[in-house]
């Protein structure tokens, strides 16, 4: 792609870095800015630069929020002994929309895949494993997507967690196999979450 | 949609705004550039800035331009007296990518579409009939899509500068009615400039 503009070039590069962005769409999307005023451009990069500079995660369950700890863990309506585990926040506003639980979270940002080189190392796992040693947690709800990746996080935090004899269970496999959890629709994720078995059931499945 | 983190919200409510960007997408490219360096964010952000707050437009074609006079209407080796009408600053990139024309462009910014609110005034049309009328351009190529709006758009210049009689043509219909030029391949698009038709001719086709 030959450009007639340094500064177009640019933008179009940055813009196509993130996923899913081709050239293409990176230039269109570019052009549309230029047809908008110059105010919604400064508006987008400033809303972009400031999130990526101040945006905290929650020093517990590592949920992305504004304050040292969010407001799910800070919520004494909250029942603390239950813990849901999940890959990635998108997956906490998931649940969250279902209404159908009132424990607490905790964010692994990803799941084992040797693949992507991924390890137990690069995921919130060991502040996870220090939180039930605590001894405040009586179960642990395993809601990771139901993929090779997604089963190998759940044995891994399982043998870590194991001797301290707490409930540990998976999401009721109501949603399809492979499928990702942000997609399913809420009664399905909402009924997946109270009909819940214990994970070692469903290591028999 | 429920976020946890206000940053994070207004973020994906900005990203949003882009044509063909949902709140999802929004998101998942937003949790991406999270996991990112920061200083890829904020190359974005200020790439897209620099580029809204700084870019120019040919004071003669109006593509796209760092300099006032863009660079190929101040090659002295391309011919004044071609000039190939086109919406788009992306047509341009696809007629060069072609090297298959040698003339020179006017950027329209657009076609005539009373459905979307745009009328002649709203395009780059005075100025192209105030260059016809100077007498340097002999031949104008019409190079818009093939839809309605296009055809609309060509008649309305065409009308304009009948006057002048310099010679008028479209390029040939290799590309299909109703594609856009930008997704036609290279051969096609090369050839359709070669094999152009006097737009008379194409009136009565
Ligand atoms: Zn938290
Ligand atoms: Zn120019």
């Amino acid at each position: 792609m030959e450009f007639s503009s340094k500064l177009l070039e640019r933008a179009v590069n940055e813009m196509s870095q993130l996923p899913g962005i081709g050239k293409r769409t990176a230039l269109r999307l570019v052009l549309h800015m230029l047809r908008q005023s110059k105010d919604q451009t400064m508006a987008l990069s400033e809303a972009l630069q400031s999130m990526r500079s101040n945006v905290k995660f929650c020093k517990s369950c590592h949920n992305i929020s504004d304050i040292e700890l969010c407001e799910i863990c800070s919520n004494p309506n909250r029942n603390e002994t239950i813990v849901c585990v999940v890959e990635d926040i998108r997956d906490v506003m998931a649940i969250e929309n279902t209404s159908s639980f009132k424990g607490l979270y905790h964010v692994l940002g990803g799941k084992i895949s040797p693949m992507d080189g991924v390890g137990p190392h690069d995921l919130n796992i060991e502040s996870l494993v220090s939180k039930v040693k605590q001894g405040i947690i009586k179960e642990l709800i395993f809601a990771l997507s139901s993929t090779m990746e997604g089963d190998t996080t759940n044995f891994y935090i399982y043998k870590q967690i194991q001797k301290y004899k707490i409930v540990t269970s998976t999401i009721a496999r109501g949603i399809s196999v492979g499928d990702e959890l942000e997609y399913a629709d809420e009664i399905t994720l909402g009924r997946s979450i109270v009909n819940r078995i214990p994970f070692e059931t469903s290591l028999k499945l």
